[in-house]
C-alpha cells in the first residue's frame, strides 16, 4: 500500500516557521507510529506570485487536487498590499477552496485550560469553551457574480454580489448537523434574514434539513444577535452554522474569546473522493503576522492543531489525533508558552521550534 | 418661533414602555429648561402592521420627513416571524432610514464606570471605553437590487446585491472624519478589501478623503480583524467607520463589550434640511425584547439617552445633553439598577418608570 499523500503549503509571513515544526511532527509519526505520508510541498500566496507571477500555480492546484490532505500555513502581507486584486495573496487561497469545493469550514473556539487566563473576557465567561463554528466557505459573497468596480455617471461603483443556491445551503447544514450529532446535538444557524432574502433562504433550508436530524435542537439567530451572544455568554453555543462572510467575521470574533488565537486550527472540508476521504485543506486560523515573520516568535500550534484535525478528519487516526492534543496540553500546563501567550511574570518564551521541539518531546 | 417638533414612534416590544419614560424627560426640559417640543406619536413595525397592514403608512412616512428630529423605540417580534418579507416590522425602520436618507449611523460603545463589572470583559479591558461607531446606513447588500429568491434549474436561489457607489462613501466617510475631529483624531475603517471590490472602492475613497483631514490618523483594517480587535483591545480604537453590514454586526459586538446594552442610544444623519438640523433618527441600540415587554422591567435609559443625542445633534443643546447624561451616571453611581444591570447582591431592581422617575429627580 502507498502512503497518503500530504501537500504542504507554507505560504507567506509566518507560514514557512510554523509549518517547518509541523514536519518534524510528522516525520515523528512517520517513525514512532508507523503512519508514514507522502509528503511534498509547494507555493501559495505571496510566495507564489514572488516566484512565478501569480498567487498559485496551475500545477499546485492539480497537485492539491489529487492529494489527500493539504496543509497550509498562511497568505498575505503588505508587501502584496498594491498587488492587483486578482493575483493578491489571498486569491491563491480563495482558488483552493473554490476549486477543491472545499464547502464546510470547521473552526473550533476551544478555550485551553492553561490558557483561560489569557482571554480578554472573565475566566468563568471562557473557561472550558469548546464551540464549533461551521462557515460555508465556497459560495455567497465571496463569489458572486457579477462583482467589480464600475464606472456609472461620473463616478465609480463597487458591486458584490451574495448568491446562495438551495443545495450549497442544504450540505453545509448537513455537515454541520452531522458535527452537532457527534457533539452536545445544540446546532444555531445564523443570517440576516430580516434584512437579507438569502438569509431567508437560509432560514429556510436549514429547516428543512433539521427534519432529518431530530435529535438535533436546532435554533435560529440573527448574526448581529449572534455577535452579541458570542460576547456575552460564548457558552451557550454548541455548534454554529453560517455562510461565508458573517462566518469569516463570527469565527474570528469567537477565535479571539479563547485569547490565544495561536493555538486554533481549522479544516475545510469538500465531497468524499474516490478513496472515500473528503477533500481537504487544514490551516490555522490566525494569518500569516508578517511583524514577526522570521524572528522565531511564532506560535506553531495552531498549525500542529491543524495537522491534528487532518488525522481525525481525513485519516481516520482520531485515537493519534487525541494523542497529539495530549502532547500540546500537556506542554501548556507544564508552562510551555510562546511568546503570545505570555502575562505571567518571570517565563521565558519558547521560540517557535522551542515549542515545536517541546511536543515532541511530550509525545 | 414655534416649538422644534419631535415625531415619537414607540413601535413594538418594549418600545412603548420606554418611550413613555422619554416623554416625563421631554415634559421636565418643556416645564424647567424652557425646551418645549411639539410632541406627535405614530405607529412603526408590527403596530403599524396590526393597524393598517403596512409596518409604515405613507403619513407617517411623509410625518418623519417633516419632523426635525425622530425618536423610533424598537420593532419586531416573533409574532410577526412568518409574515411576508415585504412588511415585516423591519421594513418600517428600513424605509425611514432610506427615504429619509439617513446615511450615518452613529452608535456609540461606551462603558458607565458604575458598570464596568458588568462586561463579560475583564474590567481593566472595558473601564473607561468610549469609542465611536459610524455605520454607513442607507446602501450596501441592505438595499442593493438585484434581490430576492428566484427558481434557477430545480432550485431556488437566495439573491442580494452590495453595492456602493463613490459618493454614498465620501459622505460617510466626511461624517466619521468630521467626529473624529472633535474627538481623539483617530480613525480606523474596516472592510473587506482583501476579498471584495467594493471594500476596495472603500478603502480608496476613504483614503481619498483623508486628504481633507489631515489632522486625523487614518488606519484601514480588514472587518475579521476588526472583530478580533474589538474583542481583544477595543481602547485602541476611537472613532470606526464600516459600510452598513459589518456596521450592523461589530457595532452590536461593541455594544455587548460594554456590557450594558440597554444603556446604548443611536444617531441616524442625513443632510441638513432647509432649517439647518440635519434629518435624523434616534433610536436605542437595543431591541424589542419581546420576553419582556409590558412587565415593565426593561431600562429605559438607552431611549433617555437616545434623546440626548437629539439635543446634542438636532437641536444644538450641548449643555442640556450634558446635563441629561449627567442625571443618568448619577442614578447609576447611587445604585440605581433595572433588572438587565443586576449582578451584585441585595439590590432591588428599579422598574422601568422607576428608572424614569430616578432620572428626573437626579435632573
Ligand atoms: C485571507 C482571507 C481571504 C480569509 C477570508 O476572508 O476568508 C481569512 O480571513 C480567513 O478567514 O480564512
Ligand atoms: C432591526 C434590523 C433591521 C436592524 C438592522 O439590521 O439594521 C437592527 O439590527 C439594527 O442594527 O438597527
Amino acid at each position: 500500500m502507498t502512503n497518503p499523500s500530504l501537500l504542504i503549503l507554507p505560504g507567506d509571513g509566518i507560514g514557512p516557521e510554523v509549518m517547518a515544526e509541523v514536519r518534524k511532527i510528522i516525520d515523528w509519526f512517520g517513525a514512532k507510529r508507523d503512519l508514514a505520508f507522502d509528503v511534498s510541498e509547494g507555493l501559495v500566496g505571496g510566495a507564489a506570485y514572488d516566484a512565478h507571477g501569480t498567487p498559485l500555480t496551475d500545477e499546485t492546484m492539480e497537485q492539491a487536487q489529487q492529494a489527500d490532505a493539504v496543509l497550509l500555513g498562511a497568505v498575505g502581507g503588505p508587501k502584496y498590499d498594491d498587488l492587483d486584486f486578482s493575483v493578491k495573496p489571498e486569491r491563491g487561497l480563495l482558488r483552493l477552496r473554490k476549486e477543491m469545493d472545499l464547502y464546510s469550514n470547521l473552526r473550533p473556539a476551544q478555550c485551553f485550560d492553561a490558557l483561560a487566563d489569557f482571554s480578554s473576557l472573565k475566566k468563568d465567561v471562557v473557561a472550558g469553551l469548546d464551540i464549533m463554528i461551521v462557515r460555508e466557505l465556497t459560495s455567497g459573497i465571496y463569489f458572486g457574480e457579477p462583482r467589480g468596480i464600475i464606472e456609472e455617471g461620473n463616478e465609480r461603483v463597487g458591486i458584490n454580489t451574495q448568491r446562495y443556491t438551495e443545495s450549497e445551503i442544504d450540505r453545509v447544514a448537513r455537515s454541520a448537523f452531522e458535527l452537532a450529532m457527534r457533539r452536545d446535538k445544540k446546532l444555531c444557524s445564523m443570517e440576516k434574514a430580516n434584512v437579507m432574502e438569502s438569509g431567508i433562504l437560509w432560514r429556510d433550508v436549514v429547516t428543512e434539513v433539521a427534519k432529518d436530524y431530530p435529535e438535533v435542537e436546532l435554533s435560529h439567530m440573527y448574526a448581529d444577535n449572534g455577535a452579541m451572544q458570542l460576547v456575552r455568554a460564548p457558552k451557550q453555543f454548541d455548534v454554529i452554522v453560517t455562510d461565508n462572510l458573517f462566518g469569516d467575521i463570527l469565527s474570528d470574533a469567537a477565535a479571539m474569546l479563547t485569547g490565544s488565537l495561536g493555538m486554533l486550527p481549522s479544516a475545510s472540508l469538500g465531497a468524499p473522493m474516490a478513496n472515500g476521504r473528503p477533500k481537504a485543506l487544514y490551516e490555522p486560523v490566525h494569518g500569516s503576522a508578517p511583524d514577526i515573520a522570521g524572528q522565531g516568535k511564532a506560535n506553531p500550534i495552531a498549525c500542529i492543531l491543524s495537522f491534528s484535525m487532518a488525522l481525525r478528519y481525513s485519516f481516520d487516526q482520531g485515537a493519534e489525533a487525541d494523542r497529539l492534543e495530549a502532547a500540546v496540553e500537556k506542554v501548556l500546563a507544564e508552562g510551555g508558552r510562546t511568546a503570545d501567550l505570555l502575562g505571567e511574570e518571570g517565563v521565558t518564551p519558547l521560540s517557535t521550534s522551542g515549542m515545536g521541539d517541546a511536543v515532541i518531546a511530550a509525545l
